[in-house]
């Protein structure tokens, strides 16, 4: 399975969140291609080469993710442009599963009905989701990442062992079937080199420690079942 | 009152319903400016000067109108370089009106549940209401122009009628304000010279025609009306 990262970011280089989830995708090595947008794209009319280079690119993947901070309620117009340039109806994405992973500053509790920012991420996503429908792609439920720049190290951790199960999953895991991809990464992890493993080695115990809790928390409420009955 | 019209569309030179919106504000005069972002916009980034440009124009309007071709189901990037760049939260847009007028190439009914494009345009805009809200904006609903090059003579000139009416007009009109809209725009427009004259009888007619089967249809309700009593 190969996924494709298009990365919009007008300010990749200052963003603290683009190198976090850059960085991250490279655990998955050649499985993963990360197209950092604004490094390519500066004018408005990309080139006949560059066109057909995009569209390789797309043609070759299983899945595609527009990756971006939120300007304004949509992607940063880097991404427009290759949208509008280089996404045809000519291009057969049929099949293929498009997904959104979105930085917000603010809560995600403020995009609904009677919040700040009144509509939701689904609703405010819709054009994407659109574009889906049209090229009979599998749209599946955006990643929001919200409030990066509050986060404490453990959600963190959390968020890089969510986000490489989306860039490495077609579609979103059970609960079950995210223990025993976590597994195997763990297996495949423990091959490599030292620095690596040293930095692992902190979200190892962390997943463990989530796994635990959770039994703990399976155990309480068979406990609590048994007494009921 | 003051309209900016900010149309963004890449092939403006070719476009016929480009030039046909473009001739028909005219007719309005100082009254609207029509921002022509393609031809000013090529880059990614806008200088500092014209931003100021632009954020002084959006000042000075009372309505704004964000008009384009849809392209992947929301305006062609050059809209949002703009709006990216030129509108922040720190510029007050409050209590001025927000616009949208799209063409599309198929049916209007084409966007809904259980038709093919299976969003409707309301689901689709929903950045530019979102934007709106944020800025504390009154958004009015969209003016969709769809199939523009099947329309014949008769439904291009309801078309202008309509659409001068959204340019002139803060919010839209009840039936008699439209009437009393018109009657207006006729006294003013006849003391223009000739040739205006010309062009203008045509729709002039078309225009009575429209208000007499209206009062007909009225007429004859009235009489199935007393029928019934």
């Amino acid at each position: 399975m190969k996924t494709l990262i298009i990365n919009a970011n007008p300010r990749y280089q200052e963003s603290s969140t683009n190198k976090f989830l850059q960085m991250a995708s490279q655990w998955l090595g050649d499985q993963v291609q990360w197209v950092q947008l604004d490094e390519q794209i500066n004018s408005l009319e990309l080139s006949d080469a560059m066109i057909t280079d995009f569209q390789h690119q797309l043609l070759a993947a299983d899945k595609i993710i527009f990756q971006f901070p939120m300007y304004w309620y949509s992607a940063p117009a880097s991404l427009k442009v290759y949208i509008d340039q280089v996404i045809t109806t000519n291009l057969n994405l049929k099949d293929k599963v498009l997904a959104t992973v979105m930085t917000i500053g603010n809560n995600l509790d403020d995009y609904q009905a009677g919040g700040s920012e009144k509509y939701s991420i689904s609703e405010i996503l819709k054009p994407y989701q659109a574009l889906a429908n049209k090229l009979q792609m599998k749209y599946i439920k955006p990643f929001v990442i919200d409030r990066f720049a509050y986060m404490e190290e453990q959600q963190k951790m959390q968020l890089i062992v969510e986000y490489l199960m989306l860039l490495s999953n077609l579609e979103p895991l059970s609960f079950s079937q995210k223990q025993q991809w976590f597994l195997k990464q763990l297996n495949n992890l423990s091959l490599k080199d030292d620095t690596k493993k040293d930095r692992l080695a902190v979200l190892i115990d962390q997943v463990d420690l989530n796994f635990n809790e959770l039994d703990d928390l399976k155990a309480n409420l068979q406990m609590i079942k048994d007494e009921g009955a």
